[in-house]
């Protein structure tokens, strides 16, 4: 079975919203061992609709549609799907019920007069929306299937959740799973063409090779398959100890899909120890990042948002003399930022990050791109200068990334 | 001209990464009056790469992929170009003297016996890449034009604006602009089967209509289209006058595609007034959204991340006895929070977010879900528990919804 997702939206496509679903949807799969073929994102117009469908309309292909389910006119998914299978659009006794009940569930009114949820094209099948008004529709017609779902994120990862993946995914007749090995420290041609010049070749005897370079880190996979889930593990088992016995093994921080936050999350865990920032030009991002994790609360105690000067001064004693002699953006700053995080918030490690987000504030000593970034922790105090450069979102991510690898740098040798 | 991306990248379809790129080029196009006609996420495979080629190898389309361009065998953008345009693949002496170059920028040097940056399809032209070390490509063939532009979200965003926006976009024939509409306090089948029963067709005179519905509140978009810039102009006085005079004008929170977060720091500009948070479900978000807005600095003081019952405590004076008698997740905890932030950061508007974002933590009386917002102002202070739903990234999300929404309310009606 090859599972697809069609995104229909405008919104999308002028900029106005940002697609969440496809991340969601392909994390899902992944980790029950299926595997997303292709996304497509669409405008609302049915040529375009029939054009995906014409390619993905076979046996064997499982369809995702998000957006268009709502009561507007442009909405119109359902009637796209109409006109594709040439069905009438008729009044569905189950859609009926199943609309009047999540009206119900909101204390609202359905009116049926203004709003169609009601009707749905013949030998279509309503499915529970557990969040939303509108029905969700399943088809299928020889071994094709889709299932049109609604676009706003909250819905769509419930109805996959709790109505899809139970009652309509297939059993699995191949299993697939993808190894990471997450590296650090060493630039991807250096892994590849000098540290162990034949490393593409000797892990394509086990699966399909990829490689992805990041800001900080390169990340090695590769894809194992076997029809025998005992076949697959022992395989897993071969990679890793050819893996871990090469010389790559140094430069691995992790093996495993795992993010640097949850590794992060993990070791601070097993080490029992607490967690803090103090965040000037990530403005609060590193929190963000590390309690988008499930768990965090157990290691995670707060972090100092301190944008204003008179914040890191007051909250975080960073010195007035020092942030006028060495400027915000300055290892000094930095480092004090991370000593007073630590005592303010109490914690075992604080990170802290000041720096120029842009696009403006740089200067040619201190370009945008500039970060300092500090460590403190009973182990000791420090504070470095790193230089980056893209848009100001892309340059938070990006010195969010810089201080959370300085904070799982210190957890690693910790003992 | 039609734009349209093709990604290519298996570790999209697995959900190791998040396309960041699509909304940066959706945005991006739209605020030049350009519109996106069509993405889609494929394997690095020729095969799905020749059936989008197949698809859009027409005149007057302008095709952007992304991805593949690195020095790994899983980079195979112009090896799958070659294959389809029937070019060989040669060395190209201008992609040498810029890849030379990019490598001289980076203090590192280039192995051309190891890495093939300087071999490119016969006929195509390699351009700079402003951060990378790969150059990038174009290639245009009875008006059909395409460029491979490399992954990396910095690079991609950094070379569409220096490089191929400057140099390769057309000229318009004709002008796009979306005039959107953003409303709250009153839900989307009201807007258009009560308050004004016969506004989508009203609209429609203008142009074409759209409606999208968010957490809080709904976005009544008109996308408008003329030859001349002018008359685009008049179209957009126009409507904007009917919009204002209709019954609609009073749940209008903004007129334009400014975000919650772009109108609060404009409108705490316009009043001189500062803002902070206390952020405890939220770990974050609050602050690192208001600072992803270039020029926040001049009004976002910081924030208190109280993850931890101590924190709150120490940092924000909630007392030992509002958290132990009523949780922290109460309207008694949110209300000593928003207070506490305000003095603590010396601000004159502070709000705060307790609350509980799962999967784990929820109780019958408070599921998860449940979040408590307080705002403190010399104005008064108050507080409000909400119910939502969703998975824990999308209920701190919400959260933050919530909590910026609150502010915005305080600060449209500070006079």
């Amino acid at each position: 079975m090859k599972f697809h997702l069609i995104i229909i939206g405008n919104e999308l496509l002028n900029g106005k919203i940002q697609d969440l679903n496809t991340h969601f949807l392909a994390r899902f799969l992944h980790k029950q061992n299926f595997e997303l073929e292709s996304v497509q994102i669409i405008k609302d117009e049915q040529e375009q609709f029939n054009q995906c469908l014409d390619r993905l309309n076979a046996p064997g292909n499982f369809v995702f549609t998000t957006g268009g389910l709502g009561p507007t006119k442009d909405d119109k998914t359902k009637y796209f799907l109409a006109e594709y299978f040439k069905k009438d659009v008729t009044f569905n006794h189950e859609a009926y019920d199943i609309t009047l009940n999540h009206y119900k569930r909101g204390g609202r009114e359905y009116n049926k007069d203004k709003i169609d949820y009601h009707n749905l094209p013949l030998e279509f099948t309503p499915l529970k929306n557990p969040i939303g008004y509108a029905p969700c529709i399943y088809y299928k017609e020889n071994d094709f299937h889709i299932v049109c779902c609604p676009g706003v994120p909250s819905e769509f990862e419930s109805l996959i959740q709790e109505v899809i993946a139970p009652n309509y995914f297939p059993k699995h007749d191949i299993f697939t799973k993808h190894i990471i090995f997450k590296t650090w420290k060493i630039p991807e041609s250096r892994i590849f063409f000098k540290l162990i010049p034949n490393l593409w070749e000797e892990l394509s005897k086990f699966g399909e090779v990829s490689s992805l370079p990041h800001k900080v880190g390169v990340d090695v996979g590769v894809k194992l398959t076997d029809p025998s889930l005992e076949n697959l593990k022992e395989k897993e088992k071969n990679l890793t100890q050819y893996i871990t016995e090469s010389p790559l093994n140094e430069y691995i921080w992790h093996i495993g899909p795992e993010s640097v936050e949850e590794v992060i999350i993990e070791l601070a865990k097993e080490k029992n120890l607490t967690i803090g920032f103090s965040e000037s030009c990530t403005g609060g991002l590193c929190a963000s990042r590390i309690t988008d994790i499930s768990g965090s609360s157990s290691v995670f105690w707060g972090s100092v948002v301190s944008y204003a000067n008179e914040v890191k001064n007051k909250s975080l004693n960073v010195s007035l003399e020092t942030l006028r002699n060495h400027g915000a953006v300055s290892t000094q700053t930095a480092l004090e930022m991370a000593i007073g995080a630590r005592e303010h918030l109490a914690v075992d490690i604080a990170v802290s990050t000041t720096g120029i987000a842009g696009p403006g504030g740089g200067s040619p000593e201190k370009p945008v791109g500039t970060v300092g970034i500090g460590v403190s922790s009973i182990k000791g105090d420090s504070s470095e200068l790193f230089q980056f450069r893209g848009g100001r979102k892309n340059l938070k991510r990006t010195f969010s990334d810089a201080a959370l690898f300085q904070l799982l740098d210190v957890l690693r040798t910790w003992d």
